[in-house]
């Protein structure tokens, strides 16, 4: 049945195998039956099993970077944010001088972050719809020789924007400086080599790409960057030099680690080996990426974002020149038909987005194209 | 059959619901199948549903404490430690200075938080198997007026001593300090009401006596105390100020919450109520030590606190002195039996720990005591 054909049925409430309604968002998302029933378990988290699990799951995050020779994977209790947080405070010395590229919420948040460090930094902003420009990345590194390190955000998910990183490592690397990366939203499913794109340190979560659940996140840092890093972080939790220290001691995290998620974690992993690792994965949110934007705009949606600049995540839609448009109503009614969206986050703009990450595939993407079909019809909305 | 009969049994090999071993340790421990299986779902973290999750489950914990007046409950994601950390910074400024009442590893690690913090402290520190001296924190607080805060730890798991809440509480209520109590232990069994024991804070986790899995913490503070509290704390993850402004203004957690954890949490606290509320729980606890503590004695082990000293939370045994018994031996052969024991923390002596708590009763408690029995022998101990 053409997706044409499928947007006539009225057959159109859909449902995952839990019977809850899908996550197109940009996480906390829908993941597989399987990750959620390897929670099913209790583990000590001193005991000789939970140590294992957790260096193989280390093992498996540095292998996805590429990075096993020259870095170490040190995971974090918490959010992404915190791995972030933790990722500043313990690389970025205290007379260090962070050049944050921003364009976005999540690179605004890395400024934030440094305020409460206490962190010498300066921005280089751009439009939210605009990717970070590595031209003038170039000419601030040359002009301002006390810039220590550059951070970066690859997905900006408040636009779904993609920024030109391998472009950004290089530039970066020819001046001598170090790479801090937000890779919240892309890692295991977009490329992101240490041998191909230098960098000191990434930060990433369980429940983006690697579709675990969340409750954690993690950082892959040079281990030379790491070793020369005593001290310098701000808190006890968030110090990844101790954690470190911690793990490479007894294999043990210094405080309890949320066991659940790190079993889901783990599963994740097999699951991503088993699709084919990061290539397909790649390939099957960029399927689900094309049927989204296809189907929006023959439903007469436009995008924010030009194609190329749109990395396959989320999608930012402009909210529609209708006055029934409302969008609560709008999410409410798709709620109700098994979907949830997510509001937009861009200031200069009326947006919503969608994501399309997670344990979903072609008929997922193409339910929800049916039930905005559907959910715009109650609406009384015809065209836009 | 009694104990004594059960104890010549030689069928002991027991396992829990789902196969895995019993966990006797401080946490996390083993929950109920039905807690687990709550994680079979996945919620968006910004959704309505999820939104009145977290503020019932915030509400029923008030409620354990009887702090729905004056208090308000914050969460935090992470450890116990992140919840401490976040309590600490959070709510003693930094002109403040606090006096920390120290019996054992944890009273050190809120040392350890205040150097990080850089917050004025001094401590009071009694043996890791004598209480906390109520008569000295009176004399220390009339003496030093330039004290703001007191930290306690209610269960101090090092050695599984209780300390004397109440009469500390009383002490520095009479002196107008405030309390900042660490409940990670016993929050949910033992008995800490805002109406009989006057506290300012305290900081407690998803996964010791709440039963529910690893992953968060939360902490219950004054509505007042927070209410001034901006710009104190030194992390933008661990802002408790900033926190509680996310969840007033929009429900929401600022940075994802451990969803699934925040879903174990919520059965876990309905089987709290089912069971009877903490006074039940409490019951069953004690039962649980009474087997373990009469049941290890007539097997020749010796405790390392007197009975009146000792929480219902986890016991510490001296090593019998016999050059037979090696711990690593006897973890791993007990472990085989389908029970987790715990390393000793204690300083000064040569220690084990096995715990009480968790959706454990009488049957474990007996079960634990045939596998030692069987391992002893095993390992050609007779007697001590």
């Amino acid at each position: 049945m053409t997706l044409e054909k499928k947007l006539d049925s009225a057959d159109d409430i859909t449902q995952s195998a839990t019977g809850d309604a899908y996550l197109l968002t940009p996480g906390p998302l829908t993941t597989s039956l399987t990750v959620k029933e390897s929670m099913l378990h209790d583990y000590g988290s001193r005991d000789g099993s939970f140590i294992e699990l957790t260096a193989d799951v280390c093992n498996r995050l540095l292998k996805i970077a590429d990075a096993e020779d020259h870095h170490v994977c040190v995971p974090m209790q918490g959010s992404g944010t915190f791995a972030v947080e933790a990722m500043l405070a313990t690389l970025v010395p205290p007379q260090g001088k962070l050049l944050n590229l921003v364009n976005g919420a999540y690179g605004q948040r890395i400024s934030e972050i440094c305020r409460y460090l206490n962190r010498d930094f300066l921005v280089q902003e751009s439009a939210e719809d605009v990717a970070v420009d590595v031209e003038e990345l170039n000419n601030t590194l040359s002009a301002d020789k006390s810039i220590t390190h550059v951070s970066v955000i690859y997905c900006e998910t408040t636009s779904g924007i993609l920024n030109p990183l391998e472009q950004i490592a290089k530039v970066v690397a020819e001046h001598g400086r170090a790479l801090l990366i937000d890779a919240m939203s892309t890692f295991g499913a977009l490329p992101l080599s240490a041998n191909k794109t230098p960098f000191t340190a990434m930060a990433a979560s369980s429940n983006k790409c690697l579709q675990g659940v969340p409750g954690m996140g993690f950082c892959i840092i040079e281990k030379d960057t790491l070793a020369s890093s005593e001290g310098n972080a701000h808190s006890l939790s968030l110090d990844l030099y101790k954690q470190a220290q911690g793990l490479k001691t007894s294999g043990q995290w210094r405080f309890t680690p949320p066991v659940h998620c790190m079993l889901a974690l783990a599963q994740a992993l097999k699951e991503l080996e088993a699709e084919g690792g990061i290539a397909s994965r790649e390939r099957r949110y960029r399927e689900n990426h094309k049927i989204l934007r296809e189907g929006m705009q023959a439903l007469g949606f436009n995008t924010l974002l030009a194609e190329e600049l749109q990395a396959p995540i989320i999608l930012t839609f402009l909210k529609p020149d209708n006055p029934a448009f409302e969008f609560q109503q709008f999410y409410s009614r798709l709620n109700a038909r098994g979907f949830v969206i997510y509001p937009g986050k861009i200031t200069h703009a009326e947006t919503f987005r969608i994501g399309c990450i997670g344990d979903i595939g072609s008929n997922e993407m193409e339910g929800v194209l049916l039930a905005i079909k559907s959910t715009l019809s109650e609406m009384g909305i015809d065209k836009f």
